[in-house]
């Protein structure tokens, strides 16, 4: 079969024998992937990742244990947890200290046309659901986690600060909890996808100074997280959803003296995401700048790592 | 009268006028004073501070609007705050923007024979308690501000990193409210007295990984910091006590994958550091290093500096 390999920073294709599927675990048959940026950190070397990456899917089940499975469309939870530690037994698999990560640690991913996860990581996909949404599962339901991490007052304005693919995932989705939320970005078009949903957008040099008792940080750099503790009120809240690496330099002083908490924020559950999939304020269509063939997986690449670019699709 | 005078890092004395007494003001007589952390780093030249020093105090109302203020003993809220902005319709005016600050910001200081504070402010100290304990009330309201932000569930254990004066009150407070609570220090005196109390001590030069979902970070320094984050384990919360001035260089990574919660934390209650003043398990009398007469300030405030000092007392 066809898999992606990623190495050394270089994308490529390789001829691989379709991978045994253990027990308790399905056998997947990719119908679309989608490139993450932290694919893209991937390629660029961090967690000297070498295999075949992707972990946001829609995939057909090909064989299960559970034969109603087979045939279903699928997407699925990307930490394959040990299911016996005190994580998993509450319910937090997505910590679990054995685990291994579709396509980033321990597990080959997605990006091949067959791949395997345990049956229990699966959700069926809704029928009026095309792949084209639903592939969005797993960024969905990180933007998700917000609002399974932190209880925010109905009524309470969020400001998101980052216009890349999952500063739009959040405005949507506190949008569509019924938040008033203000996007602030660098780029028109992408800011007009959230307008659209009805979120007020702004472009901004300076993000105005303490006025939100609630930031989410969707910047993906540095400069983000300090502008998010800038933005916050006295004892407001950021949610950090930037995997910024190495060391960042933050003014903690300002963080006590106003009693800022920081929360870090990852990946969610896909139960809260997948009824958002079917809703039209999730704008997800719009979100798509490129589909490629899984055979030009490196073109694919190149194309996300571009500046400006939102979601690349593969299959 | 005599006032203690700092600027531009030295410490004189000044014989300057008794302080007017505004309306809605009292007029304090200083009976003693505490040298905090923030006051050497304000002798160190933080805030371009230029001024009398001193917020922690126990003092004798002179002179008040409310008759049945006067000869009482107080202790007193260090925030100035405007009393009409939403953050004091909320209770908050540690957070008024507005505020000034008790020989910080734009308020002179306690270190002087008189001094003023608004009524509103003071809080009256129970019989019992002498001044060497009442003393304490503010840092020990900076202690108990913890449990006012975050809510521990019972039995959880709190591990508490560094041993210096807000370390151990923080974790006297943790285990005077029946928490578990392991104290990580570098200086055997100190950790006796928190031991003698109940909490369970340990000097280590490296903190365990991952093992406390709750840790308190008092050490002071920014290498504290970064030891509390990676002794955190993941859904679990680090409370900021200590002011690193400058940036902190943080792996923000690790706080996003595994959801680790920061919350800043400084001033107190002092409704909730008053009943404790009076209870034998928190131990602030063998937390008293020296003790000077305020005409030898420049004295006091040399030996609060020395490494290894816990509280130096004035008056």
């Amino acid at each position: 079969m066809l898999a992606v390999h990623l190495e050394n920073g270089v994308v490529t294709l390789r001829d691989v024998p379709a991978p045994e599927r253990p027990a308790g675990f399905a056998l997947l048959r990719l119908l679309l992937g989608g490139i993450c940026n932290t694919d893209i950190e991937l390629q660029r070397g961090y967690y000297s990742f070498a295999g075949t990456p992707g972990h946001e899917f829609v995939a057909e089940v090909v064989a299960a244990d559970t034969p109603a499975l087979e045939g279903k469309r699928v997407v699925g939870e990307i930490n394959l947890a040990c299911a016996n530690c005190d994580w998993c037994l509450k319910g937090l698999g997505r910590h679990c200290p054995n685990r291994t990560v579709l396509g980033i640690v321990n597990h080959p991913g997605a990006f091949a046309e067959y791949f395997t996860l345990p049956e229990r990581n699966l959700h069926i996909v809704p029928d009026g659901v095309p792949d084209e949404r639903a592939v969005f599962a797993e960024p969905l339901a990180a933007a998700c986690e917000i609002l399974d991490q932190v209880s925010i007052p109905c009524g309470e304005t969020v400001a998101v600060l980052g216009d890349g693919k999952l500063g739009l995932l959040a405005a949507l989705v506190l949008n569509a909890h019924g938040y008033p939320v203000r996007l602030f970005g660098r780029h028109a078009e992408k800011l007009r996808i959230a307008a659209r949903a009805g979120v007020e957008t702004a472009i901004v040099a300076t993000p105005p100074v303490a006025e939100y008792a609630w930031v989410v940080e969707a910047t993906g750099n540095a400069e983000g997280l300090r502008s998010a503790v800038r933005m916050t009120r006295p004892r407001g809240t950021v949610i950090l959803k930037s995997t910024v690496h190495g060391a960042v330099g933050i003014d903690t002083a300002a963080i006590v003296v106003n009693e800022i908490t920081l929360v870090g924020s990852r990946c969610g559950r896909f139960e809260a995401a997948l009824p958002l999939l079917g809703r039209e304020g999730i704008r997800v269509g719009e979100m798509v700048s490129a589909r490629f063939p899984l055979s030009e997986a490196p073109a694919a690449f190149a194309r996300a790592a571009e500046r400006g670019t939102l979601k690349v699709l593969l299959g």
